[in-house]
């Protein structure tokens, strides 16, 4: 059995995450009993949840356990298999983790996904055809439900979620306005990704100012908002909002002190009469089928082909990740194992 | 044709509203042109949304223009009609004002609804079976949905709203939990109003100590909640939701100095993945009937028999409706005309 490079949550951050709450082990993979597979892995997906997974203390997902390989979205290709659904050779997404190898229980149900090759790139199954494009796909049709005509809103706009969340709500017939960080990320979300009008939060850092910028970009105003941050973004998105307005809410930052941060103008939702819900999309699982259909379609017709930043080798997957939280990539962040 | 006394606002409040904002003047009612009926009010209808509209400034509703007839529901019997739909001595329910009669025209969609006499007392067309009934009635069945078993919570418990509220959600077999301002208000929830429980939010003037009692009252945490107030409550009840947990926000007051009230932890919403909506019930007019069948069903059944403080005389609605605002009201105010 080959030997395996791993990557275990070493210490919990004190504050911002950093390089040195991992650490790089390397084990032998164990023999494979009946029913198990052995995945190789291709590309390891950073995501921003996995910085809540590092803390301990109470939240609606399980914490990171120390010492343990770091829990991450992962495609790759079988290189064994005592499962009669899989043979060597096939393409594979699953939950394998910061690590080179992964030995899953081919019977448990979701775990292990069989993926084509072809015209869609075998990296996309962990973006824009994997959990961040059903992510959007989730929100946008589950939630904001938009109408053609409609104008939408998505923060951390050029990410895996908001490119997917552009192509789709332009296949909506909708407008929709990005807000991202940074001039070079707002001209790749107009440019490359669809998006009808860029912010750029980083000219726009108080409420006042972000929503007279939304005002701008919005002139029939704010129908749907796709949240991926929350403060500052969200305020001004309810000042900015239409009467029966829907959010979904997909990530909320604190403060910068870990404390809760607030909503400053709770009874907008009110006089708005909107509706904001949060979700986590692994709890629709019925609705993925579905969702990755389309994504896969948008791939193929060339509307949906984000850029994705790629780190080479598991012992880059830190900084890469550390760089992910500071909104350093480009496009999706993976990590390239093979 | 009849003197009438009607009630003007004179002038804006400059932060808490007096009495002086009012003014008693007395006009002839005007002669009846085709399509017009003339109502003599039996009761007067004084609701919290009325402060709103004494205030200048962007709302979802119109501010109360000063020098007119302040806006109410009223209940009362058509005296005299030209419109071929009603006769003298029709009950009729209606958006009257605060005076002794009106002039409407008959033809205008929704202003005047015939009810029958009998089982339910006219009043209660203003209370139980009105607007406020209603109110609760959307907010439970239309966001809310709970299933049986399952615990909701309301703020101003006790009010026309929450008292309908509770026998609705008891009707559907829910645990609910009331929050009410002093003992006395409690004791009337829990003893005739069929809350299981009831919070006295003087007591727990902080949201660590409401959260404290909302564990307490709710063991099995909340499923479902009805917004009147905002604030501390709102912050309490996101700490003590379920996953899934419905919130209707029908009321949000603000801070004191008139500034928004901030919701302290909004990601509450997405860790807890809830839907929170805002509604205006006369934005849904085409599920009154359905709701007032249910509430008239409950008043006749004897499960919904709210208290009603009922103050006498077009005169001393200045004084009673400063008293509401104020929570000295124990269930629905009126004022009675006849």
């Amino acid at each position: 059995m080959p030997r395996n490079a791993q990557i275990v949550l070493d210490n919990r951050p004190q504050g911002a995450a950093t390089e040195g709450n991992f650490r790089l082990i390397t084990t032998d993979t164990p023999p494979l009993t009946d029913g198990q597979v052995l995945v190789r892995h291709h590309y390891l997906s950073l995501d921003p949840y996995m910085r809540g997974r590092m803390n301990e203390g109470k939240s609606y997902a399980a914490c990171q356990p120390l010492g343990e390989v770091m829990i991450g979205g992962t495609v790759g290709e079988v290189v064994e298999s005592r499962h009669p659904r899989f043979i060597a050779g096939d393409k594979v997404v699953g939950m394998g983790g910061w690590q080179e190898y992964s030995v899953v229980d081919g019977n448990a149900p979701g775990l292990l996904r069989k993926v084509e090759g072809g015209p869609v790139p075998l990296s996309y199954y962990l973006g824009a055809v994997g959990m961040p494009g059903v992510t959007a796909w989730y929100g946008l049709t589950q939630i904001i439900a938009p109408k053609a005509g409609e104008t939408v809103t998505v923060s951390a706009a050029t990410g895996a979620v908001g490119s997917a969340f552009a192509a789709l709500a332009k296949a909506r017939g909708c407008r929709v306005v990005g807000i991202a960080g940074g001039p070079e990320k707002c001209r790749y979300a107009t440019e490359e990704l669809g998006f009808d009008a860029c912010i750029d939060h980083r000219q726009h850092t108080d409420v006042k100012s972000m929503s007279r910028a939304l005002k701008e970009s919005c002139p029939d105003g704010i129908d749907g908002h796709f949240e991926n941050v929350g403060g500052t973004i969200l305020d001004a998105v309810l000042l900015r909002a239409n009467a029966f307005a829907r959010v979904a809410l997909c990530g909320m930052i604190a403060g910068y002190d870990g404390q809760p941060l607030p909503m400053l103008n709770p009874a907008l939702m009110l006089i708005n009469r909107m509706r904001v819900e949060g979700f986590i999309v692994s709890e629709h699982m019925q609705l993925w089928p579905q969702a990755l259909q389309e994504l896969a379609a948008l791939v193929v017709a060339g509307t949906l082909h984000p850029r994705e930043s790629i780190a080479q080798g598991l012992a880059s997957a830190p900084a890469a990740f550390i760089g992910l939280l500071h909104g350093k990539n480009m496009g999706k962040q993976l990590v390239q194992l093979v």
